[in-house]
């Protein structure tokens, strides 16, 4: 086997979601062996954390769904370290490397035959008297929502121009790259992940009229709610991290300023996996 | 009355929509005294076409709705006139002076104080056998649709990318301009003006999984309908200009290279008129 | 003044919420007054447990918004005691006599000019291993939804029939009555009042072909929440009483066997409450 | 083989759609030979009418998809006939016997071990100057909608009421039936077909309030087209028969007298055909 003379990435760390799937140690086990034959330095980390620690990986490779690769996007950017994703037989928006086609994806792109994507990532950050009280970041969505079973009332903010005062049941916040995620089934657009800008999507919202808000990637949004016995609002950053707010909080997001560096494949089609995952017609040519 | 030693604008075109509309003639009227007074050189024009061959205008104020300014936009965009919005007392997405605060508005413009936005206009291009038989452009949208009851099935690619087969009413490709007129009836987003993407809304598609699509606004878009016998496609640019498809023609949307220079005062608010128009909340500060 | 020699109802209990609305207190004021001067035995009561205790209404007038209404509906349906809403001076769904039409209505009301429609109830009970361990009952609507970030998996069964198993955000279930509240919010149709339907909608559903799916108003619901470790669903009735749900619980909604008796004057009119509350084109006859 | 002592249906009628569809002459003829082999009088039409102008049939079976029993069930429900639906390998709404099981459902049916249920038609008719000049039926839809590329203005009516002035692309009305068909891409809801109810849902609605709307489904609707210069309204039937509507033509719609007899194998489960149509989970009892 005569590999490239120059590799594009020599130091590999390798992550996987290991609860509950006998397919990711087979996964990792079996891109472990092609990165050791072809003389790639290749090692398994317990943790993204882990992988970072070691100081020497030039690109991760998460082994799993698009759940896996989103727990370790934040680490990853913040690092500037480049992720590429390999899924466990079904495509993925961000996992996009079948096991069948692992070792010639894999070839192809450590001989730099690739496509380096940035995503960018939200920072949220509550104030509380003017002061940082909390802060959490999202690849996906910021979702406020109330913990009670009434609606919320807050108002929003775009850079320095008042949007409206909102009666909800909360509000999505997503990046291109959540566009096809939990925000799609609240009834957000689809947004192509080359995109600059974010859409605002709220969730059961009083006013019948209120639609999805498409805005600039690098505006700045704040969103206070209004103070009312049952307003017992909630912040989760991709599903997870949540912090609570209190009413006359701030709630301020804006676009972070290192992305995350998403490898793709060569052939790589953004649609591709919209037709596999949402069901589109893929037919091209006719019936 | 002491007037800037400069004006910014010092020939200037008048455009009003007639029919129906006393309070046309009435704010052409006032405006048109008002210039004489502060020595500006101001005509009313019958049309676009007139006020353009004049060749004399560096300013052209269209009194009407914003279906008035849309009216004019695709000539203006083209000679590279900009264009001044005046309503008949109902705030304009596009038109957003009120006669009410006419003077006031007309002096800070014309001493330079206000904000020019660039907003982009869709070509639209049908190629028959490879050579283009029509052509239209649109600062709201380009609109395809069947004129019997029965379905399309068209192909839709963006860029060198392979979208969907899509079986539908229709479908819709807005700018953000357009994002608050009839694509918002058919579902679409809000898009801020100063957004450099496009959007496409399904009318009715078959596959319930389809979703509105943001992509960037500087994508070529082909659309290629098949054949059926029930296919008499037609295509309409901002509602008006329509012309026939045939199936197996190909139609191509892509951003034009002269936007619309649109002039607003400099408290302009998009989201004002959002509120207004739209019967958002808007209480800033709480109930 | 000459008084209809027999009047439809002799006993009459007033109720209103008196928090924060100084109007309350002036129309109840206003209603007991002209009560008196036609010889209606009339007296107003702190609660509706209270007006019930005096056995002694046949007919309960509340004063305030839906929501008063809302609250009393539960316990004057059990005791088959017909309401009669009047509102501030904004036309309600459920409190449709505006304060400056009182005298007029109250006279036609009396002297048997009315309209009484049954507005039917849900009946909400959790079983636990097989037991009752909670029920609630509402007028408008019952809403299974997850405390927690995360989705819920629950299976929905009407009758006998399997529905589907669904992941979202929860579910809403809704008379005819709550149609026009909370659900509309959610994306649900509107359901004229006098169907026997129930309306089921997905909140923020994963799967993106799920819709609103209306069922026959005596229909058996049955909803079993699967297992998962971030499930932490809740129930809540109009909005309020709040059972929580263990996965593996059973909740089974049907129909209550008594219904609200919702008296309106003559001329009421569903849709008129539509067009004004919901901002519809209310021009008859053009433009 | 021993037959039933009796047949529940002696003479049956079978028609197919031809064209395009092998499959289809060949489960007509495996039709024809289980017929024959079991003694019953079976014969195959070459439309609807000439098996009606027999007078023989008892029963008639409808090969091909949903579209091939909609386009026969008109007629069928005028006669009061009966129909049954085998489809050709895929599922449908209507046509719920698959090819594999056609024998052991058709003994089951022919043995009268069967589901009867009556679908009801919607009856349209136009009147211009008070006299009626145009008339269809519909088991799905009936689609109101303008030719031209502009929006129309109409008023609603339902039974006495005036409901609204809509602008809009137009309006399908739907029957439980037509739920699950065009009107689902439109945004209507899925109404179960036992329901007495009609579903009146707008086509890209100017005023962004406007939900789909459920009412009785013996209401009598009456639609009004508003003069305009570019309102070229059309009225279609389950997308085919097409009448002219001039401003100012009233077009009255309500149930008909003969409702559909459509006859459904034991087992059937309308959910059943969602899960499998509409692509919802169908995993009862977990993961």
């Amino acid at each position: 086997m005569t590999e490239p003379a120059t590799l594009k990435f020599q130091h590999i760390g390798l992550i996987g979601r290991h609860e509950r799937e006998p397919r990711v140690d087979e996964t990792l086990r079996i891109t472990q062996e092609f990165l050791d034959a072809i003389g790639v330095d290749a090692r398994e980390y317990e943790s993204t954390e882990a992988l970072l620690a070691s100081k020497r990986c030039e690109l991760a490779i998460v082994v799993g769904g698009d759940g896996s690769l989103l727990g370790a996007a934040r680490e990853l950017s913040a690092a500037d370290v480049p992720v590429l994703g390999i899924n466990l037989g079904r495509l993925g928006f961000l996992t996009d490397i079948l096991p069948a086609q692992l070792e010639t994806r894999l070839r192809e792109i450590l001989s730099g035959d690739y496509v380096e994507e940035q995503r960018f990532l939200l920072d949220a950050e509550l104030l509380r008297d003017g002061k940082t009280c909390d802060r959490g970041d999202a690849l996906n969505d910021v979702v406020l929502r109330n913990a009670a079973a009434n609606m919320l009332e807050f108002e929003l903010y775009v850079d320095r121009d008042f949007v409206y005062t909102q009666r909800s049941d909360g509000l999505i916040v997503s990046t291109p790259t959540g566009s096809t995620a939990y925000v799609l089934s609240a009834g957000g657009p689809i947004m192509h992940p080359s995109l600059n800008a974010m859409v605002l999507v709220p969730l059961a919202p009083h006013t019948l009229s209120t639609r999805p808000l498409v805005v600039d990637g690098d505006s700045a949004l704040r969103i206070v709610v209004n103070e009312h016995k049952d307003a017992r609002p909630l912040v989760s950053c991709d599903g997870h991290l949540e912090f609570e707010y209190l009413p006359g909080d701030e709630l301020r997001l804006r676009k972070k300023d290192c992305p995350l560096r998403l490898i793709h494949p060569r052939n790589h089609s953004f649609y591709e996996a919209c037709r596999d995952k949402l069901g589109w017609g893929n037919r091209p040519g006719g019936h």
